[in-house]
């Protein structure tokens, strides 16, 4: 199954593609999405909507993973992500994919093994599971880790008969 | 000019069209778009898109107007309210309208006078600048609200050569 991995953002938005067949992943493509901080706000979420569903058309993917959202110190910020976020969200949905929301903890969890590690590692661990992959940017390798804390999912949702089944949201 | 007034929400987005010429505003049309609060976050916001484009296809607004967001007392309902938002901006840059935001004590100075006004004397004086309008409910009376701002700030625009061009973001 194809997985596209997204770490929205309104001035960078993460993207990861990944195949995930049983237990094998392997890294497909992953970028960097920009809009223009000089342009107004609805100009650059509506650019954002087509870059992200130039990255579906090209890659074809069946189902999403985004992380969840919280409200970190910095209130301005969080509002221009989640406005971001909710066009991503709204993009993957109207393309037919499923779309899985992960805890930013359970991310860490699935790719590290702890829900406490460090960006770094995570990132670390991203490029040992995907070998070869040239990751664009931290952005980059935050997209391709949810999708990847997806893929998991997905198999241990196929492993446990009566466990969530796919698309379905985590908590 | 045709001015489309929003007040989004993940759970119902009040709308409202008005006709602006000069001084003169009259009511076109309001109404109250839901979500199904059963279904996940991501058909939701694909659902809110579809309902904001049929009300832009079915009157062709040349403007939009939308209120600024900002952090109210429950960060959670803040984060849904966002997420709706960008859709609702996205989806009104895509139809190409010039899209104002406007502060909400713009919004209840140009409808009341003030920008203290309480939220029932703005639906008053909502009803009272647009006679016969059958308001659909408090979230219409909000865009019907925004959409007025916006055409005072229009109309101000082009009385005073060198203000602020049409589609600018006041602040």
């Amino acid at each position: 199954m194809i997985i596209l991995g997204l770490d929205p953002g309104l001035g960078t938005t993460g993207w990861g593609v990944i195949s995930a067949e049983g237990n094998r992943l392997s890294h497909i493509a992953n970028g960097q999405l920009k809009t223009d901080a000089s342009e107004e706000l609805p100009k650059r979420l509506a650019h954002l909507a087509t870059m992200i569903e130039a990255v579906i058309a090209d890659h074809a993917p069946r189902s999403a993973a985004v992380e969840e959202i919280f409200l970190n110190k910095n209130p301005q910020s969080t509002l221009k992500l989640s406005q971001a976020r909710g066009v991503a969200l709204m993009i993957a949905a109207r393309a037919g994919l499923d779309v899985g929301e992960y805890a930013a903890r359970l991310v860490k969890k699935a790719v590290v093994g702890t829900g406490s590690a460090e960006k770094a590692q995570v990132h670390a661990m991203v490029q040992r599971l995907l070998p070869g992959a040239k990751i664009a940017g931290p952005d980059s390798a935050d997209a391709l880790a949810v999708a990847i804390t997806h893929a998991h999912h997905l198999a241990s949702a196929r492993r446990a008969p009566g466990g969530p089944t796919p698309g379905s949201e985590p908590h």
